[in-house]
């Protein structure tokens, strides 16, 4: 049976539900006996039924005068019932999945509503990719609300995305349904110096009631207290006790972040375990997590687990996951909390500490049980153009990826990339690279391999090339169309001719990333949305991640996730050197600079 | 000097704050060294400084490279640090005060933010008087944030005020700044029954994206949850611990209120003392103060310290007045912490066991230091027609207070109003009472003395009457024209020509309150804004009313505050008996019913 949305505004049944409460209507679902968590009075409340009717909550206690011939009921003696889990702040192309797949996944962990930032697919489709993800969200089971993404561009003059988004274009996107808020203000520096169009979309999004997210890696804390004079009121950047300390101190909604690749849970809930401060403007996210994790750890309920894990009281993690999140986004009225009026999107659970739902209810229908759907989800399609987002000048040619050198000399000092595992950091240092005919090469040897960016929104046979290192590639190549955030096409490899292999195998897929050796592909992950997420579910996602992970260790990385390394590798807003459509840039001086050194190289020679 | 107000909207002046953060420009104030009541964090820190720039707060911390030559430097070593209190839940009204005279009496004693709902006034000039108070609140140190009132009337059938608010007139409030919500729903039965115009109401709020407050005074359980499926959100009408802490666990934003007649702090801060619930929904407010209290404890600053007093964490009960009420309100990014961005609302506090504060300190400018105020306050001047709002259509004489019997006989069984001391409610009783010349006569040996309610509002001439108990009046007669909720001429007394006399004195006044003996004013309160609050200071009001309080004494009454019994016993909401300009008015069965029984005092005779 495909899902359908019972998903009422709480005026329009009002009279339902007090019918239900007062005993003059019969309830469409009763959960009974089982032990409440309250997040409110944070208690555990032993013996409560929960009535439900036109998909929200009508009564709470002993409900028995709300059962008729037609009411379902469930038993949940023994069981825990808990407000479904909100996750304040992700980005769902991380998943690599579409809305609906993801969705899928995150349910049957008891995740029933998202906050996501579509940033991605706004640096690649702007406003109308943020509205298809958007609209896809609208029609399932799982509540998916919208932070508009603010920075895209993440810079100005360094790259080329598929668009930008203007102050006008956040203005409009606000007065969307469900769109509560503006995405992560990660240009911290154009917030504390008065950017213009910073400055213009935290206004808009106040002045229409809503909330402005932040993002702040920093330790300065007068740029700190100078960003949070703008109207932002959260971050998830935390990574340290002492940050998250002053970040609460200071007013902040703090997002202790857990995913794939970010760990901050155990150092920064140490505030709360250690410190004791309250916790009501706290809250758990997941900001990003890949495919793998969702299927082995989990969603939100893994954070959750993992606070509890480091010794925050269940109930308080609970809190962090519901209605600190419902609250922070003014949604109390409706979300994060088994209370009477609320949306009845709910949780079985049999054991807090595990925090597996073994039932989720959202919207008063089951949703999932056991583990397992119990309804079908409606498809979206997403339209041919955003399918076909390849736009790439004509067939590259082993040709395009040879670096010539400015110089007449055998050899050439060269800036390098390199990478650092599990870090979104990058290291500056050079290199001295062989010249063959007049061509600059790579070296194995050195772990220095060729690497590529090309233009592929618009066409315009753009490519910039430089050189990597850390990635420890043998043989082969590899390319990406995830490449953050302006998600032009990355190449990578020491073989030219794998290089314009894997990069015209990539552009017949419809992008997603890939893995070549010797003209053959080794593994291949087709992310034909935007070229940043697939149209396939997760467990086909799964497989296909894992095979790709097998391919980067066969051509000689043993890198974790090496994948994710290499779709930072373009992301011009975190130090140190990054590589763009444009060419490579310094981002501690946030400025294009020359692959070659040709003075220190003539002094080598 | 007089105030002018600082108040800046957080965008407006985002720049100036983060150059003051950053150290490109300085501080107007700085308060050095005190200890931070953090209402975040929960703690208190000792040793920190807060720049203040353009009314907000700029810096927090060390500030050293935020002083200029400027910039003035406030000493608060040894001092606490709290931001200004905020009463989430009052009625300017009932001070008998103006708005200014309130808010000069309110900001010494640290309340800077007031959520009042304007009902008295809106039941004599509707939303032209809820205008005129808000209006007058915006140009005050103090903030005045309005709740629309939601019932005027009070009943629909049973009483005529001097107007009436449709679910248009709060549809148009809703719009202008600073009403940020709807004022307490005390029609619960309406509500839960599907009302139009509550639901109505209701919704319009909601879609307003603010909130509805609300008001319920019953033990129904079920009623109650009908009622919070409505999107009602709080109330503030709880004297049990059990019907607070079930408040609570229902998501209720439990008002725990300590006004002059109402002490519901000492039973119901038991959930927090000995239950240990969740205080992030909890708030303590006022609800009504008169004259007295404020002179005498103080105003919500007295709230705080009754709870610290009853064992709650004084961070727990700053909490409670303080960023627990804005976040309510959705005000969080405004108000309600010393956190940076914040408008500059902070309280210097010796001792937070007393609560008394020794600095005020609103939008960055110092408005009370040792109690007194240091600025003038803005004067303001309400029309013509609403400091005349009395409308009789002509002197009263003895003759209108004079109940014919429909009788022949020479006695009869009447109903009576029983007020009860220190309470809002009455009791229906019969007397037998004498009949001369066809006139039914009161009793002060029963303590039974005519009671007349006078149409005041358009002139109509209408007049009730009635007899009520419990008073021991002995002699004179009593008038007021704060006559909830109506407000229309209340006149009490044994004697025809006293109460003719006070009836006409209190007209010729423009209203207030009267006490008279033998043709004689003992006392009188005028009040001549719309006939409910004095245009003179809390000292000259407070004088006033101690001497009316004498006058009650010396005709005979010993009850405690027999002005604020008397001023209720129009109010057709309360069980059992009530008087209105329409007539007897059983609240049971909310109908106008008849003075004498006629078949029981045939059989009497």
């Amino acid at each position: 049976m495909t899902y359908k949305t019972n998903r009422n505004k709480l005026t329009d049944v009002s009279r339902t539900l007090a019918k239900v409460a007062m005993g003059e209507a019969f309830a469409d679902l009763v959960i009974q006996n089982g032990t409440l968590v309250n997040v409110y009075s944070g208690e555990l409340l032993p013996h409560m039924d929960v009535a439900i009717a036109a998909g929200r909550i009508a009564y709470i206690g002993k409900a028995d005068h709300t059962i008729g011939d037609k009411t379902v009921v469930i038993d949940a003696t023994g069981k825990y019932m808990a407000p479904g889990l909100l996750d304040g702040h992700m980005h769902v192309e991380s998943t690599m999945l579409s809305v609906t797949e993801f969705a899928k996944a995150a349910i049957v962990k008891g995740t029933t509503g998202i906050f996501m930032d579509p940033h991605e697919i706004a640096n690649v489709f702007g406003s109308e990719g943020v509205r298809l993800m958007h609209d896809e969200g609208q029609q399932l089971p799982l509540k998916v609300f919208t932070t508009f993404p603010s920075c895209v561009p993440a810079t100005n003059d360094l790259e080329d995305g598929g668009a930008t988004l203007e102050v006008a274009d956040i203005q409009a996107g606000l007065q969307w349904d469900n769109v509560v808020g503006l995405g992560e203000v990660m240009n911290f520096p154009g917030v504390v110096f008065g950017d213009p169009k910073m400055c213009g979309e935290i206004e808009a999004t106040l002045q229409a009631g809503k909330t402005v997210t932040g993002h702040f890696p920093s330790d300065d804390d007068r740029m700190f207290q100078a960003y949070l004079a703008s109207g932002v009121t959260s971050d998830h950047e935390t990574v340290t006790r002492e940050q998250g300390l002053h970040k609460v101190r200071m007013g902040m909604h703090l997002m202790i972040r857990e995913g794939s690749a970010w760990h901050d849970v155990k150092e920064v809930i140490k505030i709360v375990t250690e410190d004791g401060v309250n916790t009501a403007n706290i809250s758990l996210v997941t900001d990003d997590v890949n495919p793998q994790t969702l299927v082995e750890q989990g969603h939100l309920n893994h954070v959750a687990r993992r606070a509890i894990e480091e010794g925050v009281n269940p109930v308080t993690a609970i809190q962090m996951v519901t209605i600190n999140v419902a609250r922070y986004f003014k949604l109390e009225h409706d979300l994060g909390s088994i209370t009477p009026g609320k949306c009845a999107d709910i949780l079985l659970i049999d054991d807090l500490q595990k925090m597996e739902p073994s039932t989720v209810i959202t919207d008063g229908q089951i949703i999932a049980d056991q583990g397992k759907l119990v309804v079908e989800f409606p498809t979206f399609t997403y339209p041919a153009h955003i399918r076909n987002s390849m736009n790439v000048k004509q067939a590259l040619t082993a040709q395009d990826f040879k670096l010539a050198t400015g110089t007449q000399l055998p050899q050439t000092k060269v800036n390098v990339i390199n990478v650092i595992e599990n870090s979104a950091r990058t290291e500056k240092m050079t290199a001295i690279l062989p010249i063959e005919q007049g061509i600059i090469q790579p070296d194995a040897a050195q772990d220095i391999v060729r690497l590529a960016c090309i233009e592929r929104h618009r066409g315009t046979g753009q490519i910039s090339l430089a050189f990597a290192s850390g990635f420890q590639i043998k043989s082969g190549a590899v390319a990406s169309t995830v490449a953050h955030d302006s998600h032009n096409l990355l190449v990578m490899g020491i073989n030219e001719d794998d290089m314009a292999f894997a990069a015209n195998e990539l552009v017949k897929l419809g992008g997603g990333m890939i893995v070549v050796e010797n003209g053959k592909v080794l593994a291949q992950v087709p992310m034909t949305i935007a070229g940043l997420m697939s149209e396939k579910s997760l467990p086909e996602v799964v497989k296909e991640v894992a095979e790709m992970d097998q391919a980067w260790k066969h051509i000689g990385c043993t890198m974790n996730a090496p994948y994710m390394t290499f779709s930072l590798i373009a992301l011009p807003v975190i130090p140190e050197i990054r590589i763009s459509n444009r060419g490579l840039v310094d981002v501690t001086q946030f400025k294009l600079i020359e692959v070659e050194h040709p003075e220190e190289s003539a002094s080598l020679n």
